[in-house]
C-alpha cells in the first residue's frame, strides 16, 4: 500500500507518499481501507520531528479516519467487513490501510458523509474527554474555548452549545468569529484586540469562567487562570505558546481551581476506548439529528497532504482540512 | 463571654482574652459551649492581617471546635442541648461559645476526648476533602504529603495508610521522620538532605506519587510536578513557599496530570456540609475502630493563644496544638 511517510524531520515538503508494507489486523484489532483523514496540529509536530509516536503506533502521522472493515482480528465483534467506520488512531491514517484496536473504532453515525466522517474522531474525543468527562461542563456553565475556528474550536463550540452551555470564544479576524457565532458561540473575542481576561469578566457580571479549553500553553496560563470562575477548570490540551509558564496560586487557591494538562494520543487503549465510547453514546445523537456537522474547511488529495499542512500552519482555515485518501470517499 | 480578639495586624502579642458579645443560634445554626480548639496556620496568617474571615464568618480565630450544645436554632434537627460534638468552623474557635451552621457540627466519634476533640476537623476535613474526593486517592495507589509531621500532615499519613495508599512523607528532622513512620508513612524524606522528587523516583521505580498534598506552593511547584505520576493529582492547600510559581506544563501534558488549590474557610456552606457528612461515614470508624487518632503536640490554656501561635511558627511541634478553652476540656 500507500502512505505518507516523513523524508527526515523537517517542512511539508518532507511528506512523500510512498510504497510501504502492508498492516495486517493483530488480535482484538480493525483493519481498515481508509476513506479520508484529517490534519491535526500534532501531524505537524510529528513531521518537524517534535512528537513522537507512542511505542507500538504506526509511524505514518494521521490521528484519525473513515473508511471501510477490511478484516478483523481475533477476539473483535460487533465489526464485519464492509462496514462503514470512522476510528482514533494513534497514527497511521495518511495511508491506504490501518490497523487499530477495536475499541478506538465506531460504526459511522447516520447522516454523515464517509468522507467528513475522516475528521470527525480526534477533535470529538479530544474535547468530550477534556471538557465533559475530565472537566465535567455542565448545562448553564460558562466555556472559554481558545481558537474557535480550529477543528478543535468548532468541535467544542458546537457541543458545548447544543449541551446547554454558555459558550465564549477567541479567534484572530472577524471572519471567523462570524463562523464561531453561526455555530452556535454566544460571545466572540477578537485576541487581536480586545483582552479575553476583560471579555469573560465583563459577560459573566465578574464571575468567569467554569471550563476553559486552552491550546496556548504558557502564553495564556497566567490569564486564563485569572479568567476561571470559582471551582473552575483550565484544560490545556496545546502548547502553541510554549511550555514554561508562570502561575499565581494565590488565585488558583482562592478559586478553589485546578489546571489539567492532557494529550489523547499516549492514553492507554482502554481510555481511549471509554471516550470512544462515551462519544458514541452523547456525540452521535447529536450528529443524527443534524444538531452537530463536521465543519470542513477544504478537502485535498492525500498525495498533497504538504500542502494541507501549509494551510494548518498558516491559520488561514476554518474547521478541518481534510485528506481524500480513496479519491473522492 | 471571652475570646481572642486581634489588637491589630501583627505578632503573637497581638491576641488579646478579650470580653466580646455572645453569639447566638440562628436559623439553621447551632450554639456551641468551646471546650477546645486548635491552632491552624490559617490563625497565623489572619492574625496577621494576611487571611480576612470571609464574609459573615466570626471575627474571631479558629476554625475548629469542639464543646456541647448550648441551643439550636430554627430548622435544626439531630442536636439537642448537652450534646457533646465537635465542628469545623469558618472562625470563632477561641472563644467560649460559637455559632455554626448545623451541617458543619457531627457527633464526638466514640472514643475521642473532648480536649483532642477541639483539634480534629480542620486537618480531617482538609485532607479528606483534597486527598479522597477532589484526589480521588485510591487502596494501591503512592500518596506524597509535605510536612508530615505537622496538624495536616500526621492526619494525611494516618488516613492514606490506613485506606491502603502507600506514603511517602517530607520532614526536616529525623524526630520528625520517626514520628511520621509510627503514624504509618512508609517512606520518609528529610528534604534538608535529601530530594525528594528523586526519593519519590526511586522508591517507584520512576513512576511518581499519584496524589501529592502539598502546602509549600511556588517553591515545591515544578518539582512536585516532576514527581507526579501519570494522570497524577497535585493538590495545593497552602503557599508557604511563595505564590507566584514556575511550571513546565509539557511535563504535565506529556503525564495528563492536573494542579488543583484549594482552601476549606471559604466554601459554601453547603459543599462544608457534604464534606463534614463524607468524614462522619469515613473517617469515625477509624476513630471509633482505634486506627485514627488526633496527634497532640502539646496542650495550651486558651489565655496563652500568643504562646500557642509561636510553637506554630517555629515549627518545632509534631501534630496539633491545642487550645483549652473550658479549662480541662
Amino acid at each position: 500500500m500507500r502512505a505518507i511517510t516523513i523524508a527526515e524531520p523537517g517542512g511539508p515538503e518532507q511528506l512523500v507518499w510512498a510504497e510501504v508494507p502492508e498492516p495486517a489486523a493483530g488480535p482484538g484489532e480493525v483493519l481498515i481501507e481508509v476513506a479520508a483523514t484529517a490534519v491535526n496540529r500534532a501531524d505537524i509536530l510529528q513531521r518537524m520531528g517534535f512528537y513522537h509516536p507512542p511505542a507500538g503506533a504506526s509511524p505514518y502521522p494521521g490521528l484519525e479516519c473513515s473508511g471501510r472493515v477490511l478484516d478483523v482480528g481475533a477476539g473483535v465483534t460487533g465489526f464485519v467487513s464492509g462496514d462503514e467506520v470512522c476510528a482514533l488512531l494513534a497514527g497511521g491514517g495518511y495511508a491506504q490501510r490501518v490497523a487499530v484496536p477495536a475499541g478506538q473504532v465506531a460504526p459511522l453515525p447516520e447522516g454523515l458523509s464517509l468522507l467528513d466522517a475522516g475528521g470527525l474522531m480526534e477533535t470529538v474525543c479530544t474535547v468530550w474527554s477534556n471538557v465533559f468527562m475530565l472537566g465535567a461542563l455542565a448545562a448553564g456553565d460558562t466555556f472559554l474555548v481558545h481558537g474557535g475556528s480550529s477543528g478543535i474550536g468548532t468541535t467544542a463550540i458546537q457541543l458545548a452549545h447544543q449541551l446547554g452551555a454558555r459558550v465564549i470564544t477567541t479567534a484572530g479576524s472577524a471572519a471567523k468569529l462570524a463562523a464561531c457565532r453561526d455555530l452556535g458561540a454566544d460571545v466572540t473575542v477578537n485576541y487581536r484586540e480586545q483582552d479575553f481576561v476583560e471579555e469573560v469578566r465583563r459577560v459573566t457580571d465578574g464571575r468567569g469562567a467554569d471550563v476553559i479549553l486552552d491550546n496556548m500553553g504558557a502564553a495564556y496560563l497566567d490569564r486564563n487562570v485569572q479568567a476561571l470562575a470559582v471551582g473552575g477548570r483550565l484544560m490545556i490540551i496545546g502548547l502553541q505558546g510554549g511550555v514554561k509558564g508562570e502561575v499565581n496560586l494565590s488565585t488558583l487557591l482562592t478559586k478553589r481551581a485546578s489546571v489539567t494538562a492532557t494529550s489523547l494520543r499516549a492514553r492507554p487503549t482502554r481510555e481511549k476506548a471509554e471516550i470512544v465510547e462515551a462519544a458514541r453514546n452523547r456525540v452521535w445523537p447529536l450528529i443524527e439529528s443534524g444538531r452537530f456537522h463536521v465543519v470542513v474547511d477544504r478537502v485535498l488529495p492525500i498525495e498533497q497532504a504538504a500542502q494541507a499542512h501549509l494551510v494548518v500552519e498558516e491559520s488561514g482555515h476554518v474547521g478541518k482540512v481534510l485528506l481524500d485518501v480513496a479519491g473522492g470517499g
